[in-house]
């Protein structure tokens, strides 16, 4: 197995990459491809030693940062590590991608420059892994697609469906669709015409979920669209980082609650730790020809690691493979009948 | 003024929703009338003594419930506190219906069964007002819609628009638009096209907001359509449940860190007390021809009182002639052009 690993991802480019690519080449049985500016990239790897023999570098001389427009970077940065690394995966010299980059700037190299869709999906999904309450959950689409039509939202669910069991590992993965309501009937439009394409599938689907249910563990996989599922998670993080930022304010305010505060820091600790996005380090875009794992630009090393983690397993699950048969197989249920 | 209030809303019914009319009456300038089973809004209010003599009672012999279908109270109560506090309004007897009840009812039995549309308004929009980092901040539509289109948006905005001004006191509220991302050319079609409208008003309209510069308290008023405003709200609320339980839970993991919890309680008291919803107690039921203001089935007796001041606030800002006004104005904007 070979993993192309995008070096210059982080906002910390590319001391996070390396190290995290450095933390999961002792584990990884493959080797690891750092794509980036080669001569960084060294000066980097050289910090450490003895070298592990299965990381090789690729050299990549454009950088895209955050904030170029995923529009534009795909022509006029065409050396980008998105680029090379991807073009890897197209032909066959590497299996998986991981970048901790630009999120549209990945999706839009892959689908227009690179990869493209597997047969028969309409659209690509983005998703993130999040663990609460222990449990991984998968969402998507995330954000890849702002607009979408039932029978896109159908083969997300399909494709997560996909992932949870192959590399994610969870057995018979339930599946939900974000709602406003649980009830039936609930629901925009959208949700209601997915819901009834939903039940025609052979998928574990219970039904529609409020994000109250989300917390408590109801659903492995949770379907919506990217408008939806991008303001559900920057909702959850900009609460998260909202409240922490008023208890650190109100436990400065008096000499008694600093006090406490000192003594609670572990149990908060402990707490980040249950709601770190890092512990899963990256989710799957999905739909694309080959095994993509995205993750975010504020990933520190460990997060990288675990980003590679979730790749290997992403190809020893083969998911591309799965995914083009199942969603083959759902066509031609759906045009037999 | 009269301002009408069911006694029958909370989950506790009618406890603080007695209490809470008690506490208002002794603000108000003006009558409270109690609407409810008339026995037991009697048995709660002589708890109190000496009793104001500016709160009435009016009976109701039906009681609409938290689980009570929408769709289906509206004809199989017609003798509820929401059905009769609401004709009151219709039929001038009263200037304002605010109750902490059933919200789909509260919506339905308004449109379907006594107040109707101000005239010109396509669809009225719930709305919620969070007091984030001390500022209110009002979001509509939280849900009476879950499908929108864009010119029922752009109405949104002109009702959130006066609301701030009229009943919360905001000068020049900023105006934005719920979205995936803050770039202009950002979101999906509705918010795209919404965009557009709001740019051909004289609202102050900042563009988009993504969930996190709503905390950091870019925007006045937020305008979303109702299922992406559901989402927000709920993620928000689950967020918060969820982080306090698993602070709780890692709190009590040690002794030492259960002494840190005990000093930092008055700290986390004030951090839920500057993220209380019941601060503000409610929010309008905008588009309709009255003052309706609802407020959470969990308030409790400030919540109430709070939610019966901005009734008030609300018709002492005449907000439904002012939309009426504002709405047929854009109206003629738009045939002139």
């Amino acid at each position: 197995m070979r993993i192309v690993v995008d070096a210059f991802g982080t906002d910390r480019r590319p001391i996070p990459d390396v190290e995290g690519t450095l933390l999961a080449s002792r584990i990884i049985p493959g080797n690891l491809i750092l794509v980036g500016n080669q001569n960084r990239i060294s000066a980097e790897l050289n910090k450490y030693d003895p070298l592990p023999s299965n990381i090789e570098i690729v050299d990549a001389s454009d950088e895209i940062t955050m904030s170029d427009k995923p529009s534009v970077v795909g022509k006029s940065k065409p050396n980008s590590s998105i680029h090379i690394g991807l073009k890897l995966v197209r032909d066959g010299k590497a299996d998986a991608f991981v970048s901790m980059g630009n999120t549209g700037a990945v999706h839009a190299i892959a689908m227009l420059f690179s990869l493209g869709r597997i047969r028969n999906v309409k659209r690509p999904a983005l998703s993130v892994i999040f663990k609460l309450g222990g449990q991984p959950i998968i969402f998507l689409d995330i954000g890849a697609n702002a607009d979408c039509k039932p029978d896109w939202l159908q083969q997300f669910a399909i494709m997560g469906d996909i992932y949870a069991r192959k590399a994610v590992g969870i057995q018979h993965p339930r599946i939900a669709l974000l709602s406003n309501g649980e009830e039936e009937g609930k629901g925009n439009e959208l949700v209601r015409e997915t819901a009834a394409l939903l039940r025609q599938t052979n998928l574990n689907f219970i039904g529609n979920a409020e994000p109250k249910e989300l917390f408590k563990g109801k659903a492995d996989v949770v379907v919506c669209d990217g408008f939806a599922g991008n303001i559900l998670i920057k909702t959850f993080e900009a609460t998260g980082s909202y409240l922490s930022r008023l208890i650190r304010e109100e436990i400065r305010r008096q000499p008694l609650t600093l006090l406490g505060g000192a003594l609670v820091r572990p149990a908060m600790n402990r707490v980040r730790r249950r709601v770190d996005p890092f512990e899963v380090g990256g989710a799957p875009l999905l739909g694309v020809r080959g095994v993509v794992i995205i993750g975010h630009g504020g990933s520190n090393a460990i997060a990288v690691r675990n980003a590679i983690l979730q790749a290997e397993k992403a190809v020893s699950g083969q998911i591309v493979t799965a995914i083009e048969e199942r969603i083959n197989q759902q066509q031609s249920i759906e045009h037999s009948t």
